[in-house]
């Protein structure tokens, strides 16, 4: 059988950032939660994770609804083994990456982005599926010069202030 | 030349786990042997590594026979540059992936898992070889539900008792 | 519309090897070079990241002209969002795989690798693009003997001197 | 000469924690200000440092004036070289330890709490001091009880969210 | 007030090895149970921890009453706030100190070890208290010769077999 | 048995710094070289670890006699079980810190320095001892001014160029 390969459109509402990578095993989502909600008080989040065998559901949580029904609405969408959705609001990916990456249940992210997104999915068969990759944002349009770099340096320190 | 693209089986055996991987370099094969064998008093395991130039050859190390051999198969199907398979038996993936990421010469794991396995791969050329994903189990077939939810965390804590 | 895939080369000078990534966010490029900077005393190198939203520059950080040009160029043939490119001289991905794993940035590594490298990208619209594997030098041709292994573990421990 | 010891008073305000540890190198205010900065948004900090050879300045950095003057008051007041103290609001330790704990100068961390704090400090001779411990709080009154860890529980559960 | 100080004996049974460390928070006790728990299958443990504040009880947690009741034991002599004890049984220090180091809350580690074991502690007032150190089995008694060194890595390769 | 506490003075020569820590295991005299050989290209350094029982041997390891001499004569003086020492050559600490503090059996750092250092002692009994904390360089003189942090920052950015 030849495999099929498919562009998954991501929503992404204003003020949020998703996170889309692959795990193993349930506990994922339990871990996933612990991670986010001790990263930043006040975050808001929704989880989904695909379950891959067994009951086969996708399994969730979190503490914003209509960010968990996002999630479980892309992971429906990709309908992969083991891959998990998270978004996010009132926090950025850099506040919780590392925390992710840590989950001992996490085998890679895929993307961590507030960009348009679309994930591209690999069928090898019917209900086998895979994330091969991802399209986040847009291709560059040019190198950055010499006064784009001051701007980024600026903007880097003056108005995220995320450097000194 | 066009890219042509092969979904290989993985063979996982009653009671083992398999985890597929990306790194650089033959020191990986003896880096992760140790990972491994650290990890776990008395886990059973074997390592097979594609070393990319040079002699190109299967590097490969372990503790059972039996892994050891079926690393070294799967890591013929798929047969591209730098990808290791391990098999663990008397363990579970919880119990070493993130020493697993640690190891210096990983760049990222694909897979960890029990399910039923596909390895997605790229051909770009004879013999010029890359994974692009996997297949981990099979599709979701819906939405946790609440009393799905409660399963869950009955299972989480009263038969893995991997939670309080 | 379909998806299209191409093979996209990196060239790798002699005595050079490359590291090819995910990350998000400009923030990027700063704290790769300081992930650089501070691994080797001495270490040369070139970073490029493609910018995937505002401006959409090829943002590029480094200390020594060609590796920095090498890296923009790259990520000019790749074109895919938050994807970033690193060259590196006197110096081995050994020495700052983990350091880069850890850039609070980064989301996955591709390859890290002196050998023949092609990027497989997929384009899933017109300046949306995401990598989607590595062809990492050449698919195995043997499995490694036992005299092959006395080889491998003199080499590590008497050659380059990693293992003891 | 015999060695002198000391416990060092560490005033901790309303809803603010403290965080004391050892490191090496002034880069280190610098990469403390980054770690702190980005784990939670709109944390409120401040962060000194004594400088142990050279100058041998308390260095300072952060986005609170009140809290940066504790952390510089305390400095002052442990004087052991290549030590720092971080006083944060509007967030938790948990936020951000482990992000500090990798910080690349870091060496240890002796204390992160709201509770009443001592530093013990041993001077080997005159300007020649190091921390050898904390008294962080106070001596335990009992052994948890059944009820009491129900109500542990229910605490992290309910209160805080942090477990499922 | 001057401090006191006390070397507080440590238990340690056959077959048993004892982890003592700086944490901070009550989740500490639940989060420990979880890197244990899910580090080795089948380990045997016993963990508490000393709650600096608030009700002031030795909070713990296991899966095995003998360990746990001497971890408990251990706390009650130390008496110093957030100081954790774990004991484990059929698993080694190795097996999840990155793990225990990785969690959180923990501040630092002071001992991991099956050695006679003092703990070393500071009183500065009456039930104000501090670990500042340990005396792990004894001093040493000459230099490793090559004849030792070739017996150690001998030990290390086919007796424990960790290394290759 | 009243403790009796002593500061062991720590030779650095020229170009040398020093890395002092507690670990578990002879396992970690050959993890830690291993840790520093890959990190640096050319590093030249001396590990010394004290054995806390059995044959209780300072157990040692490097690429150059010197360095070893050294640590293997501060593990003399320091004579406290799983303390090890740590000199490197045409390297940092910031180059390799984050390398040892991730190795399985290594507990924690006391110091990583170029300065004047005094690691302070604790004797238990006769052969149980402990180290408690260092004096690692000199006690602050002053409070950084806005123009010692403009120069700080010239000096990491101009000097060093571990900033942008």
């Amino acid at each position: 059988m030849s495999i099929k390969f498919e562009a998954v459109e991501v929503p992404i509402p204003q003020g949020v950032n998703v996170i889309v990578g692959q795990a193993h095993f349930i506990k994922t989502v339990e871990d996933l939660y612990e991670a986010l909600v001790t990263s930043v008080p006040g975050v808001k989040f929704g989880i989904a994770f695909c379950e891959a065998s067994g009951k086969r559901l996708i399994r969730h949580e979190g503490n914003d609804e209509e960010l968990r029904n996002l999630a479980i609405e892309v992971c429906k969408r990709i309908a992969a083994g083991h891959v998990f959705v998270i978004y996010i609001r009132n926090a950025w990916p850099i506040n919780m990456l590392n925390a992710i990456k840590n989950v001992q249940e996490v085998v890679r992210i895929y993307a961590a982005t507030a960009n348009p997104l679309k994930v591209i999915v690999a069928e090898v068969e019917p209900e086998r599926r895979g994330v091969i990759g991802v399209a986040d944002g847009h291709s560059p349009l040019g190198v950055e010069t010499e006064t784009d770099r001051e701007e980024r340096k600026k903007f880097l320190r003056e108005v995220t202030r995320y450097k000194l």
